[in-house]
């Protein structure tokens, strides 16, 4: 039976740390502070945004919404944004996306300042993904598999790793991420042949492929790791399932996250780390 | 045998592109200009000025060297950098590196434009090699590479390759370049544990090692294709060699870059391709 590698304990494990981290902070006269930026109501958006603000009560970091409607010209929004960029009272912004078809997105993505950029989406966040140092913020989602590994004690340095799924919010970061630990890293995609003799050979197994119960037991063998980073709603069972036929596997593999309850959970708290870390940096501490 | 992968073909492949491009823009009043940034008179920069004249002057890129002395501030040559950004007959610059120590090399190197970074070596243009988009360039080493592949036809869709180093100069950009085009890439670097047993398994092997004559036939096979990215001088030998042991492999490989002969001579002409786009992304053709 494989062990199953919560979300939930990487999430109070990482609470826990930023109510110190920010506790400090505050005694120094610093105070941690996300904004928000949406443009209307849409649910996933809400609910997200929901999530997001439970987490940063929870450790000590305040949260600024800043709602526009949804015929927002892009002059406005972007007046918006440049006027979160100059705030040296917020820290890290969240911009929600995708925002809607009048407002040029990749414009406006590039326009927040790299500084504040926890949710990892400016060219420049990439870079530092790429190059290995801190111009922004890692995407929320690839550092969140890397917290789950690091917490869990799953040795990375000289570890071979598939990762499947080569997207810009996990499957390229997170290859790079491991690289950066020491990991020997292959990317798999669509284009890949024969994807299993890959995954069978490796130490650990991210799979991101955005095909939910694509990868069963013939592309797994025993003693990995694996990280399923997908989620999905699965109209058949009635519940949402993973990118791996979890039932399948949990006897093969020694540790995999569940879904739900894996990577999913800790995103949001990488999100509030970030702000922290922005808060850290953009200050003299 | 194996089949020699000549970078003068190649070069002369791409020259007469080049030519009928260069004839075709100024034709359309476009003038494809590189400007050359030099602090003091390195004999390695002064030999590449020499390099990548002769190669612009061929398919009629002009080029403007800015050379300043060995003591020039840190302010005059972000000056003189500034004014090459902004001066709209200049299509791209290339900064010769490492800068005195006194200048902060990180500081310059990102206030190039990314759009005239035609050696690829600002964090846009890494970026742009990350998330695939045209931010900037590519490293000049790591794109000579696929146009050696390209020329000669090799296959690289749904193939497996194996790269050795993850330098920003090449094994990273390169992962991503091949990555891009479909490849199925493995990272290898100092920490990959039994390399062999992973270039034994691809198609295609891009040795970056940076360690002289460090690949043997101990690593390679049989129908692979090797691009070696090293050159250093052997004093044993009195000649200059690759990272590949090359008498070793070339009756087991099917195919195999030369040193000297293979990559170093097309990267001058990559970064004089640069110059060209540079010049059609510039102006409104």
């Amino acid at each position: 039976m494989a062990k199953l590698l919560k979300g939930k304990d990487v999430v109070e494990n990482l609470n826990g740390k930023l109510i110190d981290k920010v506790k400090e902070l505050k005694e120094n006269g610093i105070n941690p502070t996300l904004a928000i930026l949406r443009v209307g109501e849409r649910e996933d958006d809400l609910s997200y945004e929901r999530g997001a603000k439970k987490r940063c009560e929870l450790v000590g970091v305040e949260v600024k919404v800043v709602s526009l409607p949804i015929d927002v010209t892009e002059e406005e929004y972007l007046d918006a944004l440049d006027k979160l960029n100059k705030d040296i009272t917020i820290n890290g912004i969240l911009m929600f996306r995708p925002l809607p078809k009048h407002i040029d997105e990749s414009k406006a993505r590039n326009m927040l300042l790299a500084a504040k950029d926890v949710d990892g989406c400016t060219d420049l966040s990439l870079a530092g993904v790429f190059t290995n140092t801190k111009l922004g913020f890692s995407p929320c989602t690839a550092e969140a598999a890397m917290e789950i590994l690091k917490f869990y004690d799953i040795p990375i340095e000289g570890k071979k790793v598939a990762v499947i799924g080569r997207s810009l919010v996990i499957g390229r970061p997170i290859a790079m991420l491991l690289m950066h630990e020491n990991a020997t890293v292959t990317i798999c995609h669509t284009k890949t042949v024969d994807v299993p003799s890959i995954t069978k050979e490796a130490d650990i197994v991210v799979v991101a492929s955005g095909q939910m119960e694509s990868v069963g037991a013939d592309y797994l063998k025993e003693n990995q790791t694996v990280i399923d980073v997908g989620i999905s709603w699965n109209d058949e069972k009635n519940k949402l399932c993973g990118d791996v036929r979890f039932d399948e596997v949990e006897n093969l593999v020694s540790a995999i996250t569940p879904v739900p309850g894996g990577v999913g959970g800790v995103t949001t708290s990488i999100l509030v780390k970030h702000v922290v870390e922005a808060a850290i940096r953009q200050s003299s501490l």
